[in-house]
């Protein structure tokens, strides 16, 4: 047990030019990868190394299999995209070392970070992350849709730029359209919007647009999407609008 | 003026092993490397390449230096540490732009992402962002202290974990005390707090605290704080405490 270890890496959001030399470096000492179908896929295989895909939505019993593994003496990298403590795997592996044997405490557990999808997509617009801002998750998967609501009316009053993760999803077509409603209704129809798709990846798609003109169809399980405050601001170029939120307050 | 570019890159909380690759290749494209003294210190000299470092709080000075040398047929990195879009020089050089000359619209301008201050700190400590959250800059130099505090109240009252950038300097010692009284009136005593300082470099430092026991003096300039949610847990272990927020709202 005492060799083992696990270490709960982030991929980024696509591009291996975006992937961090210490991931890179767990990625060739580690036995085990372990993670969601899409994201094991982008670990090249060898000789020595297990790989592990697992579908959607089994993140505990992912967390689960990557602990018994560790405590069995396998080097054992989980791995999401972006960065795992943002509506990842890091919290789930926490749940389940919480909930397991007291043996797993002793387990070397290392969180290694990377571009989280809203830095990905803000770069790639600009900067409409450049003030304070808060990040949400739209899945109401793990929570009430009363509190999702709740929080994306508290966060228009504090005036953040909002970043949605999990905007939308086959299984939840509704949610989306209802928050596009709502913000419409306290944020006014002129507000800023970047709809970031897929970023980093040969399937990148921006689109910047006034929330009157969004709609729930430009997002996907693929797309960021941001929310500016009210100081947010678009420069007009040949090359396409900049996004960005200058570091004043309006 | 049209082989002229900027980079506006993220250096990560400090170690070189959390430098995308990305980065590290604009930086050897690089003639000129433009940023706060302590961040072109990390930069490592080379024939053609010319640094110029500069003092804090001169970003615009330094966005117009940037933008006046790409359009002069210059290839030049601004660095900022952690990303470059959260409170740092992404903003500026945006600001810089809209104001500036219209010709300099025309230039290439690319923000390359890092690995900002609060997800490095969250991944030493475990996971504390890994549910909704946000990100305040406890700054008052460019906007005013009743929208800090007023933000402050809103994010508790979304019951978002908050990740705070520059909680304190020599220059504003008195406005993270408040922030300090303002949480204890709203979220209790026993709210956990970590304050990391200089997260992965040889100066790093940890706490993790109940806010009753949080002191202004926890935070200096190098110091990212975050105040746990109401969902926010430790796990106790010999190694260290782990702070981790689940996934699921309470």
């Amino acid at each position: 047990m005492r060799d083992g270890w696990i270490a709960i890496a982030g991929l980024g959001p696509g591009s291996d030019a975006m992937v961090t030399p210490q991931v890179r470096d767990a990625m060739r000492q580690a036995t085990d990868v372990i993670g969601y179908i899409p994201y094991v896929a982008r670990v090249a295989p060898r000789e020595g190394l297990t790989l592990h895909p697992s579908d959607n939505r089994v993140e505990i019993d992912r967390a689960v299999h990557a602990l018994t593994l560790a405590a069995a003496g396998r080097r054992v990298v989980v791995v999401s995209s972006g960065d795992p403590g943002v509506f990842a795997m890091a919290a789930a592996v926490f749940e389940a070392l919480e909930s397991g044997p007291p043996a797993w405490r002793d387990l070397r557990i290392d969180v290694l970070p990377g571009i989280t999808a809203m830095l990905a997509a803000s770069a790639r617009a600009g900067a409409p992350l450049g003030h304070d801002f808060c990040a949400i998750n739209l899945s109401d998967n793990l929570k009430p849709w009363g509190l999702i609501e709740r929080r994306v009316r508290l966060a228009v009053e504090a005036d953040f730029a909002i970043a949605f993760y999990n905007p939308r999803s086959k299984a939840r077509a509704e949610g989306f359209a209802a928050i596009l409603r709502l913000l419409r209704g306290i944020c006014g129809d002129e507000r800023p919007m970047l709809f970031a798709r897929a970023v980093s990846t040969s399937d990148e798609h921006l689109q910047v647009v006034p929330l009157s003109q969004a709609t729930p169809e430009m997002a996907d399980m693929r797309t960021m999407v941001i929310v500016g405050s009210s100081a947010t601001r678009i420069i007009e170029r040949a090359a396409g609008p900049i996004l960005y939120t200058p570091r004043s307050a309006a």
